[in-house]
């Protein structure tokens, strides 16, 4: 295991800083030692990312697709030294880690074909109109340019598909950014495994040395470094919402301000209504408990909080979900910090008042393990309790009980801004509860009906954000192909000679893509 | 003259709390008190704008263009009462309050085409695969709804276009945000008219009361209260980089981060290159002239750097620029502050090592009169002289003369952030000079060929924005219908009822606008 920092087409490391990987689930310390980056290593890779930016900013759309394609290509060709390094140091099963890498290729690939498709430049003509009175109208056109270098934090839980080569490195590199990956130090050596196989990628298709760094650090020093690094021309990370906040506020004191794209915590509240709980109680219990402890609740987009009205019906749904939940097994968290701030947590919420445990897996946790559970409280002691509004990141679920309609509205109302809502309903009782609906929609990015928010479609129309605390800026998707766009900035050019435009905006449509032509879209 | 609050349908003012506006051009203080806007009336501003957003941001597009077209109407019937005190209060001639007028007349007029058209709000569709393997994709669909109250701050150099009911309150109010402006001292009696013309629109049109207020203040107290305010979801400044750049610091602050659209200080250089120096150097002097005077140089695009070699084609244009400055007339600037730090900027450019005056009107200013002035500088001194990249706002140009093409290279590489760059020269060279022409697009946001950067267009494809430090967000544009992106954010409804959908995302495709469908463009 080859424990190097990845500075471009070069590795790089001083032997005698070093950090060590502890696997979750074998509970050891894994084979390979990683070198921190040491602060030339870091100036060497933003300096290298900066001057590759200025070619490959202008490399072809197809031929970013062939890089992409050719990432995808490696990251298979790994096989079992992967999935088997990934498994050990995440915990995660290997249908999942398979499932994982696949959707982290989908990816690559999707991307591949928008970067070669070209549309996503959103570029606009206007027409010149040489006899315009009272002044003539010059000819205008725009389009999205990239960035610049884009530093992006990995996510511990999913070490493929939001890390070294997820959607953030896949969606800035389509849109012609150099990218600077912070290691997550929980998967060390996926990520070695991955960098590297971008960095074959690169080479193989021809890419500017510095188009990709991967720098290992420890603790927040290595991070800090990047974000207030003069070179940097946006940041992505996915995490808690303490590691975000923290990466805002620190971007926010640098000379030149620059987006900050961080998906943070979310407890994705679902609204039972009557009829539903009534019809069908039994059934979404179900479905809740595999939604609750699917990936061992560690999920951005895990339900943490069930709210319907009390009575019978939701008598009967709490103990069907009790039982579920006590028939689940615990299993192995993504590391150490993750399983004890789950226990701190869930422990945190259940000494609230009015807060009852009302089942929990009926196996001990051993090692990391998460042990899934759920309780209870009223509408009223949950708005009331500021505490009882954050993730339990883990398998747990809070449900809220509340008194009538007008405390289940007020229990909406007092939802900071959430990645998903759901609202599980009958069709006439949904068009009945229009105004709630309504209310839960304003809070959250994406809202779902009957369904459970966890599963994140990778597509065109998918969006994964949010108001604040969910994201710091949701205007933008880390997810699906709308994501390239957080990478780019628009240029307009005036009176520009056509040898000289980018091809995208040239007459003729040289690329055959979408565009406007004095407001009207075609292939024109 | 009623100098009161317009707070929703109600005007309020405490008597004893007021200001009043100095003419620059009359040199006396005009009628009318305005009240400075109380914390009590702050908070009730806010509280209605977030109870009108909750009917507003539902409120169809086609009535918003009723609302955006009628305050065009009000604006047009106020004819000569709103023409004589915006000249009195700016000092800027009829012929240019008239334009100026127009331009927001038409900006309005365009918004509400924007919002019955109703395609900006990229709506996109994926269908439902019920039956894909391993798992079902759902139905999935996504606009941008509004982000909520927006708070526009008011630009003293342009008191009707970027003011009251300029571009940001228009594209705010047709995204469905409401808008409560922050007036400028200089002009309150222009925005007291503008507002009560706004007011009488959303009165005539059925509006819900909050959906506009304007606010007076003195200083930074009331902004900075603005900005902090958490019913506040984004901001929307043109002006200085200093205020721009308080109000992105203490915005960095909220609790609940927001979008800072600030639109600030621009140097927009001009490059010119050695064949179109030769062959038409006098011909760019005279026009180079008209631009940098042009609204007494009080715009923000104004060319204040002129970037060629030095030579016998650079001493005639040197020559002719100074000529032809020495004919211009000062003319009044538009308050006592701008017209001061004019001259304090002007002179500290005029005292750095190397920097020489080669031309000044022959006429000496009175009163607030900007005396417009050009100097020149050599390459040299100019790089490594930061205070010669800062704006001078007013009629003042510096000629930087290189001493070859390398020496050239490096002064555009020492540039900041701009809203624009300009290139002179014929075609072939500017084919030959690709490198310094990418160079100088990478650090702008419009850049034109053989033109000048003064004059806006508005239309689909312009870009009025730029790197930091022209912008606090380079990513958004202030003018052209783009501008209205800026109070958007995207939200996906997944397997939802039909009923429920917004018109936009309903099946068959109502509202008839642009959108995609499994990622393909059409009226679909």
């Amino acid at each position: 295991m080859d424990g190097r920092n990845i500075i471009g087409i070069r590795k790089s490391g001083i032997p005698t800083k070093v950090i060590n990987v502890f696997s979750p689930s074998l509970q050891r310390i894994l084979d390979g030692s990683f070198n921190i980056a040491s602060d030339e290593e870091l100036e060497e890779a933003m300096q290298i990312a900066t001057s590759a930016f200025e070619t490959y900013k202008n490399v072809s759309g197809s031929k970013r697709a062939e890089f992409l394609n050719a990432i995808a290509d490696e990251i298979l060709a790994l096989d079992d030294v992967l999935v088997n390094r990934a498994m050990q140091e995440s915990g995660l099963p290997e249908g999942r880690i398979k499932g994982e890498r696949g959707r982290t290729v989908n990816q690559l690939r999707m991307f591949a074909k928008v970067a070669e498709e070209g549309s996503w430049v959103e570029a606009s003509i206007d027409q010149a109109i040489p006899d315009r009175q009272p002044f003539p109208k010059a000819d205008i056109r725009k389009m999205l340019r990239p960035l610049g270098p884009v530093v992006v934090f990995t996510a511990s839980n999913f070490p493929l598909a939001f890390s070294t080569a997820g959607g953030d490195t896949a969606s800035a590199l389509a849109a012609g950014c150099p990218v600077i990956v912070k290691a997550h130090e929980s998967h060390l050596g996926t990520n070695t495994h991955v960098a590297m196989a971008i960095q074959r990628a690169a080479e193989k298709t021809g890419m500017p040395d510095g188009v990709f760094s991967s720098l290992n650090g420890k603790g927040i020093e290595l991070g800090q470094k990047l974000v207030m690094h003069p070179a940097v021309k946006a940041i992505a990370f996915t995490g808690s919402l303490k590691g975000g906040k923290a990466i805002y506020d620190a971007s926010a004191k640098r000379k030149e301000p620059i987006p900050v794209f961080a998906e943070m915590g979310s407890i994705n509240p679902v609204l039972l209504l009557d009829q539903a709980l009534q019809n069908n109680g039994a059934n979404i219990a179900n479905q809740y408990a595999g939604s609750v402890t699917q990936g061992v609740g560690q999920f951005c987009t895990n339900p943490g909080l069930l709210v319907g009205k009390s009575g019978a019906a939701m008598d009967v749904f709490v103990s069907e979900l009790g039982k579920a939940i006590e028939g689940k097994k615990p299993e192995v968290m993504l590391n150490e910090g993750i399983c004890k701030n789950f226990e701190k947590n869930k422990n945190h919420h259940l000494a609230q008042e009015g807060v009852n445990l009302v089942g929990e897996s009926e196996t001990t946790a051993a090692g990391f393990q998460g042990r899934p559970s759920v309780a209870t409280v009223s509408g009223a002691d949950f708005i009331k309790n500021k505490d009882l509004k954050e993730e339990v990141f883990g398998p747990f679920s809070l449900v809220v009980q509340c008194a009538d309609d007008a405390e289940m509205q007020a229990v909406v109302e007092s939802f900071d801004g959430q990645l998903t809502g759901t609202v599980m309903g009958e069709n006439e009782e949904i068009i009945a509860n229009r105004k709630i609906i309504e209310t839960l929609q304003s809070k959250v990015g994406r809202i779902i009906f009957n369904g459970v928010p966890t599963g994140v479609e990778v597509c065109h129309s998918m969006h994964h954000g949010g108001p604040y605390p969910a994201t710091t800026d949701s205007r933008f998707t880390s997810v699906g192909t709308d994501a390239i766009k957080r990478f780019g900035r628009p240029v307009a050019f005036q009176s520009y000679l056509q040898e000289l435009l980018p091809e995208e905006l040239r007459d003729g449509n040289p690329a055959g893509i979408w565009r406007k032509m004095d407001g009207e879209f075609g292939k024109l």
